[in-house]
């Protein structure tokens, strides 16, 4: 795997003085043209052996672009703020807008290699995370992002040279640390382990560079060239691109019957007997999310449901149990200009709550197979590529633990009607019924079949769907705050 | 002072029963309003006596109000990346935007209380303190934030009962901490120090108001009301309210003598001493920010100047002696929408880098006394506001160990028409001029007048502004390099 990158690589200053300026005014172009279109981002992965001159290639890069539309991140330690979150929420944070590359030393790979080499972690461990990796990049490249992943590569002899090399200059001496030569002893261990991750995370859309990295200027040459190919070939192909759907297609709906109709909507219970299970339920909320339990975990639930099935009031209900300052809700209408820029997944991301808290999604990232789908505001390749998307962002929330809640409230058609009809007779209520309204009513029978879709698809042992019976909204709310109670009780037994 | 709020005010519970349905809805009302017209922000701060009911308080309002646009704020010890930044950054970022209410639980006024209890700081620390409240509250309101203070009153007696009353009741007694009994014990102080912090922060645009705290439906209904009327009164007027201008208006051009004017523009390198000196510098700069006191400090360059007055170019001669991972640019453009439902200092303080790093403007907040000025995006009170309001930005900055670096690249007339030219003329250069260039261009004179009064209003001791002779471009580089090497040996030396 590595056989090219040992071949002793060299370019001659000549050449190189030649090749730059030509190079840099081709990146700076490229910049500019990707600036301007605004379709895709660039991320720019640098990993590699130690002195194999990471850190000196994206410099040059920086130094070669235009300073304002790249940026360049050196994940080190997470930070408190990080460390209390799933752990690729330092990467999302991060992510370029479209239009802009972003350039990351240290990558979701550094820590699974770093914890391999030193034995903390297992191969299976690995390979777990270099699955998830894979299908990170799968998710980001469906949404358009171009990929660049490079490996800067030194030989056994040529690290330790390149190491003694910059200990002997005192203007790179500082660069050369302890932990360097650590990882020199593990030369072979680390390039086992490597030469795994590069095999296994080298897909079509997001392949590896090898780069031989002891000849500064075969190294930066090699990697400007690369990176300003990657982004021409990306910009010419942008819009035309047609990405495979890589996912079966949902069930047709044959006999017409599905989980919605075998819902009991005719359940409910009295105001009384509301009154008396609210108290309680709320009551065992309120102590359990102020035990001291709770600050070891935190709690994202999702409402989605049919137009007028009661979401706001029930939501209303469980923060009625809780304290204003640890929970927080995020409406989810149309995107902002920013989350445009991004990856659909980005705008619930920059959402994560800390630990100890909950945060409440009225609507949520299942827009993406519900109206998305239905309205057609995206292509069927990316909803149906949806569901895997969001199976994997759930599974790195649970994993966190985080105790993931879905609620999908459920009424008929005719109840919705009738609550459409009430809601233009109250006053102050009539804000709350548009055109919208009317337009999704008539096309009932398509978002039913997108529900069923993703119910089928999405509800998992680790974050299961609750389909809540509203045509009574006592019945609804009672339901939605026992499920809560029950699955934040089970989280904190663990 | 407190004398009204230790009457024993009293609501019973018939008349709070039939007052609460009506508020709820006249404040669900008087809220949709507010996020449909999305004209201001409303900020509420909860502070007084433990025990006094604060926390109810605000879950109440967020009980009767649509939780989906009110959020709460927690302000409790500070995350490591919030100390890594000024003080008021952590508020900064959970500002609400315009249409939403924001309540903090903790706010800008509680450290400056309990350190002055605590005998950390003297009474004018305390003073300086409030004096930065108020500043930051009068800039919010002229911003069009709506500030409502409320401070929740109890007298000494009825303190101790509260407290005895709250631990009594298993459902209560997780409230009542040991800190509690504490403050309770300095009692007498803590009314002296609030006293005097009510006194000096009760302005005309955002006063405090003091509520008697013990009575539970007194409290609630009291608080509720001055929030819808406070609401109601800030959606009638938006729009149509004239803030006074408060800031003696510019210098008039008398003599049309100005500091522009007095720059020699004719000085210049050439090219080997400028590639001597070129070097020299970034190597400095190399290694002063590679040096261990640099990571206690923080670097803020921002640039401004005449358009095609080699800004860009002398960002990159800075970024070159830099390491990629520790610094960040930041093109200042048109604000994005979410930057927009902020007042206009929101967009930098997200920027502000954490210690160890440098963040460079490429333009910056001085657009407001700059284009926005010269364009008429604002009105004239609020640029002439805005001077005072960076001044305080700035000294927040330099308070919290940060050096700002602040250039102004000044060529003249004749040179400005020669790159344009040049840039029209070179096929690569071509995208860098637009229209709007040519516009400012015929500008000059007033573009000039507001450059003049903004170094005269802004350029502070801890804040200088550099002028930088830049017809040579040679010249400027080398000037800005210097300025930044000195700035940064300056502050770690201190």
């Amino acid at each position: 795997m590595f056989e090219s990158a040992e071949l002793g690589h060299k370019i001659d200053k000549e050449t190189y003085d030649k090749e730059v300026p030509l190079l840099r005014e081709a990146l700076l172009e490229a910049q500019m043209d990707l600036a301007r279109q605004a379709k895709f981002q660039v991320i720019i992965l640098v990993s590699g052996v130690d002195g194999a001159g990471r850190g000196e290639t994206v410099n040059l890069l920086n130094e070669w672009m235009d300073p304002r539309f790249i940026q360049t991140h050196g994940m080190g330690d997470p930070s408190d703020e990080e460390l209390d979150r799933p752990m690729m929420w330092r990467f999302w944070r991060e992510l370029p807008p479209k239009g802009r590359i972003g350039v990351f030393l240290g990558s979701w790979y550094t820590w699974p290699i770093l914890n391999r080499v030193a034995g903390n972690t297992k191969t299976a461990d690995l390979d777990q995370s270099l699955e998830r990796a894979r299908r990170l990049e799968t998710m980001l490249t469906a949404e358009g992002a171009l990929i660049l992943k490079f490996w800067m590569h030194l030989s056994r002899e040529k690290q330790k040279k390149r190491l003694k090399l910059l200990e002997k200059d005192p203007k790179t001496r500082w660069r050369v640390t302890e932990r360097d030569w650590e990882h020199y002893k593990r030369y072979d261990k680390f390039q086992v382990v490597s030469e795994s991750v590069i095999r296994h995370t080298s897909t079509a859309e997001a392949p590896w560079t090898i780069v031989e990295g002891f000849d500064a200027r075969y190294r930066g040459l090699t990697v400007g060239k690369v990176v300003l190919d990657a982004i021409r070939k990306h910009l010419d192909e942008a819009g035309t691109k047609m990405t495979e759907v890589f996912a079966p297609p949902p069930l047709p709906s044959i006999d017409r019957l599905d989980i919605l109709k075998t819902l009991d909507l005719s359940q409910k219970i009295d105001k009384k007997n509301y009154e008396a299970e609210l108290e309680k339920y709320q009551g065992k909320l309120a102590l359990l999310t102020r035990s001291p339990k709770f600050k070891e975990i935190t709690v994202i639930a999702l409402f989605e449901g049919n137009d007028a099935a009661g979401k706001g009031g029930a939501i209303r209900r469980i923060t009625g149990a809780l304290d204003a300052r640890y929970y927080n809700i995020i409406p989810v209408a149309a995107p902002t200009e920013e989350e445009r820029a991004q990856p659909y997944l980005w705008r619930f991301w920059r959402h994560i709550p800390r630990r100890g808290r909950m945060t409440i999604f009225d609507r949520s990232w299942y827009g993406r197979v519900l109206v998305e789908r239905v309205e057609d505001f995206c292509s069927k390749t990316d909803w149906m590529r949806a569901y895997s998307e969001i199976n994997d962002f759930e599974a790195q929330l649970v994993r966190h633990k985080i105790v993931v809640v879905k609620c999908w409230l459920s009424i008929s058609k005719d109840e919705q009607l009738k609550r459409f009809k009430e809601r233009e007779e109250i006053g102050f209520k009539r804000f709350k019924i548009t055109e919208e309204d009317w337009r999704n009513h008539k096309k009932w029978d398509e978002y039913e079949h997108a529900v069923c879709d993703m119910v089928d698809r999405t509800s998992t042992n680790i974050a299961p769907w609750t389909l809540v019976e509203a045509n009574d909204k006592y019945f609804a709310r009672i339901k939605i705050l026992k499920t809560v109670c029950r699955q934040i009780e089970t989280a904190m037994k663990n």
